[in-house]
Order: C-alpha cells, then structure tokens, then sequence
C-alpha cells in the first residue's frame, strides 16, 4: 500500500446526528491529523465480523496518532436501525469511538455515502493529513498493509 | 456428556410471535424428536460470533433428524429488538430455522427465560424425545461435546 | 454420519514400533472399545494445524470411553522423520496419546496405509465395538458430525 | 510501534549454511534495505502456527520492499533437526525465502542466538537501512502494528 493514490479531497461528512464520544469533529477541525473512517452498518455481519473489531484494533494500536470514526451508512433497514438501535449496538459492542449517522436521503443511500459514492459495507476510508482521500476498500483489508498504509500516511510531511 | 441428567420436562414455550418458516411448531408435536433450542438476542455480540453459527452448524449437520429453534429471549434493550428488527437481523444473518419471541413480561426478563431459569444469552438448550430438557447450557459449548450429545439423545430408546 | 457404513474389519495395525503411554495395544485387545486412529505425518502441515489438535480435543472430550491412537504412516521425507524426530515431534507437541510408526516398506508406502488404503495424510479412521472399520476419511472432518459419529459408536449395542 | 529505539548495529549472522533462494545475503550486502529475520526453530508449535504465517505474510505483502530471512536457531533436538530435515519442513510449509541456519555451538544455543541475546523462538528482528537493529520480539507480535512498524523504517530517509 506505498504510494497510495490522491482521491481527491474528503470534505466534510454529511451527517444527521453523532453517537459517543468524544464530541463530532468537523474534517476540517482534524486537518493535519490521519483519520481513519470505518462505514458500517449495525446488521452487516461482515462489519459486525471484520470492519468494526479491525477499527478497534486501529484505535488501540495507534493510539492519539490516528483519529478513528465511525460512520453509520444506513441504506437498508432504515426502520430498525436508527439512532436508539444504534446506541444499544455501540454499548453491547463496545465501540470506543465516535460514530456519525450518514444523512438519510429519500432514495434509501445516504448522503455521504452517495457522495463518496462508496460501493457497500463495511468499508475502510483513510484520509490524510491535508484532507484527501487515500483509500476507499470495500470489504476486507488485511492488518499487515492496513498497518503500513496508516504508517506512510502518518510519516507524510505536508 | 454421556448419561445426561433428566432436568424436567420442558413445557410449552410461552412465545408472542414466530418468525421464519417452517411454521411454529409447539412442543406437543414434537414429541419423539430431539430438539435443539438457541437462546439468543440480537445485539449480543456472544449469540452473533458463538450460538447462532453453532445453531447453524447443528442445522446443517443434522438435517431432519434434529429440529432446531431460534427463542428471542429479549431482556436488555427491548426497545430496538422487536419483531422487525428480529427480521431484519434474521435476513441479514442467513438464519435458516424459526424463531420464537419470548412472551415480553413487565419486569424485562421475558416468560420463558424466567420459567426455564435460564443465566444469560447464548443458552443452548436440549430436549429428548419424551420432552425432558437435557441440557440447559449457557456461554460456550465445544462442538465436539455437543455433536456427542445429540447422538446420545437421538440414540435414546423411548 | 448416522448408519456409518461397516467397511471391514480393521485388522491388526503392521508397525515397527510405539512410543508414547500407555503400552502398545493389539486390536485383539481392543475388542469391545470403540478407537480412534489418527494417521498422520509429523512434517504434513495439515495433520499439524488441523488432525492432531482434533485427535487431541477426541482424548480430552470423551476421555476412556474413547481409545486415540496416532498412526505415523511415513510415505515422504523417511529420512528425517524417524522415531526420533518423532519422539522430539511429539514431545514439543504434547501429544498425549500413544503412537504406531506404520511398518516402513521398500517402496515407500507403509503398510498399514497400504493395506488399508489410504488416500494421503491427515487420515481419521474409527473402529467400532467388533473391530469394523467404520469411518476413513481423508483431510478434514468437522467436529460436530464427528462427535456424533463417536457417540452412535459408543451407543452400538454388541 | 513509533519511535522504534536503536538497539545496536545486527553485524554479520554467524550462519553454517544457507537453504533456499536467492543465494545468502552478507548484512553488508543488505545495506540500504529495511531487513525482517524470522527466528525459529521447526519443531517449535508456535514458530510453525504464528511466527512463519506472519513472516511469509511479511514476504507477500511488502515484496520487494523488504528483505525478509529465516533464522533456523536450534537450541533444542539438535540431533533430529539438521539441514535435510529442516529442508523437507521448508518444502512441505513451502517456506519462499531463504532461511540461514544458526552456527551450533557445543554448549546448545548456537552463536547468533546468543549473540544478539535472542529469548527464544518465534523472534522477530527488524533491521533498518543502516544496519541496526530496531526490533528484537520474543512471542506473538500483531500485524497491525508490525506493518507499521516496517513501514516506518522504509519511510526513514537514511
């Protein structure tokens, strides 16, 4: 995962309501910090498997160096996953990071995840240090390159 | 887990709904067949990773010799747990069998999960062909063990 | 694995030497037990991550109702896989049951694998009560359909 | 895994034979490359379920970026663990890259173990572009921070 491309720049996330703590970041107040975004949904079992215990994995390995978040990209089962489902999901799971609600939108995919135009859940984001966009992965990603990706983006000087 | 004890009879489920086919079975008709109940709930990351792909396993291994049935034994966060969430985690997970809603009672802790003393969830439960519960198992169970003690029962003369 | 086929009588298993506790049992003496051979090679990656452990779960789990016995049915790598690499295998492995080294044979197939044909390493046989050979089979074996195969063997009536 | 100490120059593996391609590599020769050294031994359950994974893990996700190398430090079965046993164990665990074998020693732990005060085995070394060593792991390490940590020496600029 050397050389990760530039996707262009993250902006800020479109988001309808934030769950835990510590308080919603805006993108712009993380500039100059790596940030990894895990998208998920409550009743995916490949982010209830694989997504979600790797970002917590992320959080505890790297510690202050890499803001991670969670963003709820709900666009299936809308009616019984919404902010309370989620909150009783992030307390059984033991999520340790903040989670945002992606905005819901009438055409069932939410705002963000449209505008990123990611393909489904779970899926791993890492934005680096000027806002850009370095890695969109859909599915599974393994910890060895993960932990090298976030590395180089971490050794970047801006 | 040869010779295992006679716990008493397991009486009718006391449920409010069933959802997934085939259609709800009671316990009189299932007089002369092994039975397998899981206790579950939803949002219990132990009945996600552990009980439900171990009911699966039963499922599949044991085909129509056993009968295998789901109990939703809500008794935390009732509010986001409901008969629709239920499906909509049933779809998601691939869960072949019925699933029974335990009758919700005003003190939280639903009918049959308090009649059956049941600890926690993930709870495995096994019953013999004349009815008699015969294991009343909560937290993990190896599969090996388990394998054995559906033979036993299925071998059981009545 | 219900109605396990009888495949004929297992015969007495050829071999050069035990090692390993208790004494070295005939088949004749086992009449009457039910016994499980595992048929492995200690440098077959296999047998190492997946029949061993699973041999060692079938000791523990049914404990003396259950006689395991190793069979290290050498057909590669004879130079370096002697009883005494076997014995240095089994001790870093804590093998706890006792195991045959199959007759080596000049073209290189021993002979209790030859005998009984088997198809390659890791091989799980079981041998029930009149010393039938009830169950080869080649690679992996789940454990729940095993432990119920063992179970329905234990519960044979002579 | 950031800020990885200095923990001296490796020097030269004190070896007695190299197995496998490509040809053995001098520490001198490997200047200006960032350099994993899997340390093992082949009878060793937990070089042979973790430490050799997670070196060919190393091997396939880095390419060649990184230099990586077995170290076969036998300190225990001397005698049923030499170079035509530890070949077939190469072969059978289709080992990619070329393992060194230890320089023995007549009091049993061979020479670059005991030089550089290796604990035991699986031990991972990480050496940087100058030639120090910058990780010396006894036991389990995780990927997500050993990727990392590889990354972080390819990204120093020497």
């Amino acid at each position: 995962m050397r050389g990760l491309l530039r996707l262009g720049p993250i902006g800020e996330l479109d988001v309808s309501q934030w769950i835990g703590e510590p308080p919603a970041p805006t993108m712009a107040d993380l500039q100059g910090r790596v940030v990894a975004i895990e998208a998920f949904q409550m009743l995916c079992p490949g982010c209830v498997s694989h997504g979600l215990p790797q970002a917590i994995r992320l959080h505890k390995t790297f510690g202050s160096d890499l803001v991670v978040i969670g963003l709820h990209t709900v666009f299936e089962h809308h009616h019984v996953t919404g902010p309370k489902a989620l909150q009783a999901f992030m307390y059984e799971y033991r999520i340790p990071f903040p989670v945002a609600i992606d905005r819901p939108q009438e055409r069932g995919i939410p705002a963000t995840m449209e505008r990123l135009s990611l393909q489904g859940t779970p899926t791993l984001l890492l934005v680096d240090k000027t806002g850009q966009l370095r890695l969109n992965a859909f599915g599974q990603v393994e910890d060895l390159p993960l932990g090298a990706a976030v590395a180089h983006l971490l050794d970047e000087q801006v």
